[in-house]
């Protein structure tokens, strides 16, 4: 079993066998732990240990542990390969993995690397390149198993037995007719299981969910995640069986969507790679298009208290609460907007609700506003009761405003085939800070009889 | 296959079925669906018609498709159901799902539920209970299917057949021994692949992981994921099995997590429930106190204002700037924030890779600062040309102070032990806010020469 203390004893076995390029020891650690963990531990190399460490794999262990290698990582392993072992590690490479990779490649070099294939598998690692980025069809694998309807179940197992070896994934057995149309999508169980003189036909139920290669890799996710499925068939135009993608895959997927999702909401653009990897080039143009983009929004604040100045120096005290009120507004917009966001991507509101939805927004932001008020007119009192009631007021408003902006921008931005998670903390932040400064100094000028509304 | 069209079709007639109260014509068109598509047509009905829809339904689809309903849906519709009805589908329940409805439903209601089962099913579902929240325990169960390492592998197969027909995952085979000491973890493909006539010793390779009942359910994520796995064994602290959890559980759980942190890093306490189901009074009590808390941070932007009122009446110019640089500071800091806390979500990052990560965070924030130095210093250019340098130079430093507390805030939290996901974008703006005003105004003080700075 893998326990903690198993492992480390293995890792630190490892490290000495590198130190010492013992790669009889090296070998014999390694194969007692699985493979993920042996990854894990060039992972946490730095990089010219890895190389060493990788030649001492033997080169069928090699490839498997390559596969769960961080893409980034990979990437900068295999550029320090000689021209023998590349070919041969991207020969013993999953269809979908390779494609991933050679696609990561300089040009040139991936070039080279898709000639050195056999004839069948550079076709097919073509086709997988052809369909679009993030489409199912570059994470399916032509490695599954298919039956037909009219074969008994004894004579369906004997086929797998024969056929089933290099198959990705058994779990789950597809069910085709001569011309490969897909009948059915069935677990290895209901043949086990099953009668071994009936007919595969009699332990059919149509019920299978299947997606098109060209389909968004979010649509297999929501897909299998939804029928609790452990594989999902993929077919052409014609409803014809082409390849498949399993549990795992759509495991990372999943996991991918969500960091892309998160960072948005954090207004950063997607990284495409682990943050320990990114470079400082990258990390900066990820963050400075919408750090740019929300100084625009921020310069409208600052044109606002300017349109005001005159309320603003006949009385200073407001300004004491100005972040305090632009902020509230802003976290009351992040709650708002993070709820939704969330609620959009798991499915767990649709677009219809919209209205019921605002109508309930609205209550709760008032019941929120009125308590933040209460708080902050009882502090304004004691500091600077001239402003007490404005601060008060305000305070209402601007949570209520954040909180409608945070309601709406996502639906709006869904509306537009927009990513919802776009409506991002800091741009939600920064519309209600325009907002906030309006609406304060429009309420303190009208409350405090500060003159004319400048300009009128 | 349910295709889009499909199943619409079906909705419809389930639809048309209810209004007329037409028990066999509701059936018919349930049956064609998969049971979680029955479920969602549930959800979206209202409460009323839910019940009446479910009452349509014969008993054991029933139980099967309550499985895949929504909890608090779940919730509402049992407390509407009849004693009898509510007994026959509490005993019809997995014995995970069953748990955690009991523990739902009022202690009343659910006492006499638990009295009602039979009582093997009655200390199984105690048994459950008694493992904390979030924990393994309460999602595993004892359906699954162990043999014994001395069998032969046409032995272990007859055995599945004879016993699988229950077990919730049967993809997964446990070996144990006779004290039920767990022994190794295999695919149900080994065992359809490997000579009959081998003992299932010859097929083991002991490189399993496995999960204690008290463990938290995030580490059953993790381990599930990491090791590409379809079940996670459950042993007790002698390393006996007592239970498994099946990979569906687990996404739903690893979805349940991303939703946690994804609302925690927008200052929402963990709803523990779907935005659609949720109540304002519990919206209120989620969202009010990181508003309230956040405020006192606010307070203190405040003061460092009225600090420094010299200054700002000196200069008002420098007011107009000021939502501008606060929220820059915010901005970055929120990006370096969500950046972090995802990677340490992931294992993306290590603790101990701060120094390096701090390291490049300063350069990437000081890039990210003078870029943005540039833009506002021309825009101060233009208005108010005074305060240009001071606008530059103190959105430089906003800029690497926010991007710092963004960075280091989720590390001192996980340091900690509490989750990184509380640096949530509210408080790394108030945070940034604070240190924004006072930064702003020294620089001001110091550079337009306005007095000493005020106090001394």
């Amino acid at each position: 079993m893998s326990d903690q203390a198993h492992t480390e004893k293995i890792l630190l076995g490892l490290e000495h066998a590198l130190d010492r390029n013992d790669l009889e020891g090296f070998v014999q650690f390694a194969k007692q732990i699985p493979i993920q963990d042996v990854a894990d531990f060039l992972f946490y190399l730095h990089s010219n240990r890895r190389v060493d460490a990788f030649r001492l794999l033997p080169r069928d262990l090699g490839v498997q542990v390559f596969a769960y290698l961080d893409p980034e990582v990979g990437e900068g392993l295999i550029g320090n390969l000689d021209d023998h072992e590349r070919q041969h590690l991207i020969a013993g490479m999953d269809p979908d993995d390779r494609a991933a990779l050679l696609e990561e490649l300089p040009e040139k070099v991936a070039g080279q690397l898709l000639t050195a294939l056999p004839a069948d598998e550079q076709a097919l690692t073509k086709r997988i390149l052809a369909y679009p980025e993030d489409s199912v069809g570059r994470r399916m694998t032509n490695e599954y198993m298919a039956v037909r309807a009219e074969w008994t179940i004894a004579q369906a197992l004997e086929h797998i037995r024969t056929h089933g070896r290099d198959a990705e994934l058994l779990a789950v057995i597809f069910v085709t007719d001569e011309q490969g149309l897909l009948l059915d999508s069935l677990r290895l169980r209901r043949f086990v299981l099953g009668d071994p003189g009936a007919t595969v036909e009699s332990i059919m139920d149509r019920k299978f969910s299947a997606v098109r290669a060209e389909d968004d890799q979010e649509k297999a996710v929501e897909t299998l995640q939804h029928y609790d499925l452990l594989a999902l068939p993929v077919v052409d135009a014609n409803n014809h069986l082409i390849g498949v993608v399993t549990i795992d895959d759509i495991m990372d997927v999943a996991s991918e969507e969500f960091t892309e999702d998160f960072h948005r909401q954090g207004a950063v653009a997607d990284l495409g790679m682990s943050l320990r990897e990114a470079t400082i080039g990258l990390l900066w143009r990820k963050r400075v298009p919408w750090l740019v983009t929300l100084v625009f929004f921020n310069i409208l604040s600052g044109a606002g208290i300017a349109y005001f100045e005159d309320t603003l120096e006949a009385t200073m005290a407001l300004v004491f609460f100005l972040p305090l009120l632009i902020a509230s507004g802003g976290n009351a917009g992040t709650q708002s907007a993070t709820l939704m966001v969330r609620a959009l991507a798991t499915g767990d509101v649709r677009m219809q609700d919209w209205m019921r939805l605002l109508m309930r927004e609205i209550t709760v932001a008032i019941s929120l506003g009125l308590t933040m008020a209460v708080a902050v007119a009882l502090v304004a009192w004691a500091r600077a009761p001239e402003v007490a009631v404005v601060v008060g007021l305000t305070m209402t408003c601007v949570v209520l405003m954040g909180s409608l902006v945070g309601l709406l921008l996502p639906i709006v931005l869904s509306k537009f085939r927009c990513d919802p998670a776009t409506a991002s903390g800091p741009l939600v932040t920064s519309v209600a800070d325009v907002c906030g400064v309006l609406v304060y100094f429009s309420i303190a000028t009208w409350y405090l009889g500060i003159g004319q509304i400048p300009g009128e």
